[in-house]
């Protein structure tokens, strides 16, 4: 696996009963997931020999993040290395631009969007439809709200085109609430479909998912999941693939983003699921037969811990496992700095609003927003 | 953790989300947990000086297996290293005659048992209760069966007295089944208590653990949880306690045996309990407060999984995956050989009929002893 991030971290220990040999390239020997996988190698993902060397034996290479340059993929290919998933599908996940006119080509519904030259591009592009304000993204290199911004009129606008990559305009979107549709898909075509899950978002930044996505009409999740399933289909997905949704007022489903990896909106079903996001995309990802990814209690919460301004989290840990002994602790070895994801809490049950509001007390007490 | 079997493996995986940094002393870079551990030294556990080096910046020392000297755990004690279990309480996990002894002085039910000299001995001790058959054990360095006789006669009692282990005789127990209470207790005194399991041999080796025993009187259930909890506190134990117990035609339990570390009998847990043993004897090991043991599931079935004759389980294994999407399996990364442990699969469900055939069908599967 290219990256030693938390999603390496938690793919590897998914892989250990699995009886997987992982191999990891991280940047620095401390990296979340170098810290607990035995076969480590320290280097840039962008150099092209570093890969090639990396990839030297293994079976198979799969992604942490979706940063590694397509051209590299195709090296690697090229050397007979199989990429899941592989360049052409990866790219959409890489390209805003490429993956909104694919969908637009497929017929999934999304924002009005075009690419956009300059902020008087923006004004046109804002004129065109309901005016201001509309959304500018960098087709490349966002993440977690990076790299996206909301501007209400064309003076707003110069900042996003200061990078140099072509910039994505979109209607903002008047959602009731955003939704994630998780798929996981294997080389030979078999599928398997996650509940379709309430994602909210603090800041830009996912805070918390609530599996299954509370009263949403049953129609409309199939319809969701046979649409992320259609995407992963269509654009050779291997692997898991999250599809990011709004739920618009009118009743419709819009695709925001799509991650081609192990994603946050997933991190539930480690212990909510039969089969964890993370088994099933080791099991895609090494064309094994995939497992039954529907959840194993009515309801499963799952809340991410951010760094807050304490460093040492170990006494509110202390506090958190006493105080809830059913209370699923995930914690990816980081340093804690303001607002960086550090870990995140999972919890279950019959009663929605106790497993809410369990996920949040531990969460935030983590953080140091709730100190009892 | 000293150690590097299957144990250790599945100790860090459960370590992983919790945030620990795990440091392994194995045998060989190629065991079972080597080839998942980031940090891993290659030595010997009887040498000293390997394990003193070894513990340096370690918070706490545990085990995969009970056969590190006591004197080194002294040692390492006076070192200021804190052992969990220490060596006074895991001594009696260690030497069968300690345990018996201990066992009687506080009132826990054991069979009638002694410390025997020789064939001659042997004889009398027969004479002294039932007659033969009579079982016996080398007190120290006996598993899975290995160091364990059924006798007939004093004939046939020679070879047990050949290593020059002092041997301990005693009743061969008429039970109905075997049971096991497993409990975790921190060093400062909280305890949980897992379900009480039925344990099923074939040849002295465990082959089906059933989560919670099947009809078991809920009396015996919980005099059997307590009486686990008796001796974790009464021996001092850290970290998890497998007690073995022989449920009796007459309704008693009796005390087999008693292991300090994670065990067969909780491999169940991985999959049918809030919280694993693998994860509870880490907290236990760390001073954290403990986790939910209550079960998952109405039923969870472990059935292992022994290497068969055929040495490639792969295409059994992607037969197993696709036939049962639910199944969990858990393999170690051991090299197959006839009869050796290589791996185990957990169902789980609330028809226990249909959740023993599944984990049998698996476990036959990869042996290659079911061919469909």
């Amino acid at each position: 696996m290219v990256g030693g991030g938390q999603l390496a971290r938690m793919t590897h220990e998914a892989g250990i009963p699995l009886g997987i040999r992982f191999k990891l390239l991280s940047d620095t020997p401390q990296d979340s997931a170098a810290q607990v996988v035995s076969d480590v190698v320290v280097g840039d993902y962008r150099d092209l020999d570093t890969l090639r060397e990396f990839a030297r034996g293994c079976d198979v290479i799969t992604f942490d993040h979706e940063h590694v340059p397509t051209e590299h993929l195709r090296a690697l290919e090229a050397d007979g290395i199989p990429v899941r998933p592989g360049p052409d599908a990866l790219v959409h996940a890489q390209d805003k631009g490429v993956m909104r006119a694919k969908l637009m080509e497929i017929g999934v519904p999304c924002p009005r969007h075009r690419i956009v030259r300059d902020p008087a591009d923006v004004a046109a592009f804002a004129a065109e439809g309901d005016g201001f304000p509309v959304v500018l993204k960098t087709v490349r290199g966002g993440y977690d709200g990076k790299g996206v911004w909301v501007v209400d009129s064309a003076e707003e606008a110069a900042e996003p085109f200061r990078a140099g990559v072509p910039v994505l305009a979109e209607e903002k979107v008047d959602f009731v609430r955003e939704l994630a549709a998780n798929v996981v898909r294997s080389p030979h075509g078999q599928a398997v479909a996650y509940p379709v899950v309430e994602s909210r978002q603090v800041n830009g930044v996912c805070d918390t998912v609530i599996a299954p996505a509370p009263g949403l009409d049953e129609e409309l999740a199939l319809r969701a999941e046979e649409m992320a399933l259609g995407i992963a289909k269509e654009l050779g997905v291997v692997g898991h693939l999250a599809v990011e949704l709004f739920q618009t007022r009118d009743g419709r489903v819009l695709v925001n983003e799509l991650a081609m990896r192990p994603h946050n909106s997933g991190h539930w079903s480690m212990d909510g699921a039969i089969t964890s996001q993370f088994a099933n995309h080791v099991r895609a990802v090494l064309d094994l037969p995939l497992g039954d990814p529907r959840p194993r209690a009515p309801w499963t919460v799952m809340v991410n811990v951010l760094g807050g301004d304490y460093p040492d989290m170990y006494s509110a840990y202390l506090h958190c496992m006493a105080r809830d002994p059913q209370l699923k602790i995930h914690m990816y070895g980081k340093d804690v700095k303001p607002g960086r994801k550090v870990g995140h809490v999972n919890t279950y049950g019959a009663d929605l609003d106790d497993v809410l509001e369990r996920a949040r007390h531990a969460a935030g007490y983590l953080r140091g927003t709730i100190t009892e």
